[in-house]
């Protein structure tokens, strides 16, 4: 088994462990993500130097819910990402956007 | 070599083909990251029934920010879930958290 | 009637007119609000220089959803901001927080 | 001088006898607005009811900070939500929009 399955194993049986999995449905997994994201932010809130620390064990949390959301929906993290960069390889190609962090609609 | 760490490979390649590197410093990860999160949630604004496909890419462009900011700060995404879930093991002792939403400090 | 009354209610007008009072429950409200955030903080994603219109247009739809949900909770924008202001007063002291950005459990 | 002029007037007071206004600048307000959505979105993370006092809180939060980048900006909150709404309106008819959710390019 890969390490991402097992990591999900883990965390599912943390979940399972504490009875939670009737409040982690995936729109509580969505608002979860993003209230962990602004976790992570806070962490550059006033300043581009952020504690190591903080930041890692918020960046923990944000992927330990995505994994969840992933789960839930019977996605393979690993594959989608790779779907998406298909897509955006078409949105971004390489001669347009070199150097560019316009959105593909500005290109 | 892991899945994961073949993942980030392809990221990197994808973002130095495009000279993107200059741009995707921490700052700018962890705003990528909320706000990518803020798309994902969109999916579910109004309902709980959100279209599949659109979490699906939503779900993986906050999955590639994170990658891409454990992989700016040197962290392992694995390592730092698990690390982090030992510390919630604690902070929710299972014997106390069972079927409760309650946050640690309020247990 | 004082202006953001008259303006609050020109809101209610909008979304009683589209008969979309049934979608604006406190939580999609909440959702609407980081979702927007979200919107406005894209308009600084790679840089410190924004879009001003973009700004502008993003920042009404924030402020529009925090009016709404003020609303649906009965409560005075004004009010609220400013008895949050005097409990910030107490925790950030002028002699303690001054010059400094730190959190006030940090201080 | 109208009600939310005055409350802006009064976030600057804070602001200034802090000597706060150095972390102020556009970029981190976005960052804060979405940090404390996030902060009021934590209210409602497992369930449709909140505690009512953290939510206003919370709200409190957002409003200030909203204000805060408007003024910086050289904005009237006031007049761009309903700049934005005459748009919207637009953008959302009452004959096509009125009792569903969809997104004005899905009507």
């Amino acid at each position: 088994m890969n390490e991402i399955m097992k990591l999900m194993d883990e965390i599912l049986a943390f979940t399972e462990e504490r009875d939670w999995d009737q409040f982690h449905n995936p729109v509580n997994l969505a608002k979860s993500i993003a209230i962990e994201a602004g976790e992570l932010l806070e962490c550059y809130q006033w300043s581009d130097r952020a504690d190591p620390h903080a930041v890692e064990e918020e960046l923990a949390d944000v992927l330990n819910y995505c994994l969840q959301l992933a789960n839930k929906l019977n996605l393979d993290p690993i594959e989608i990402v790779r779907k998406k960069m298909k897509k955006n390889a078409l949105k971004y190609p390489v001669e347009k956007s070199k150097g560019r962090s316009d959105k593909y609609d500005q290109l």
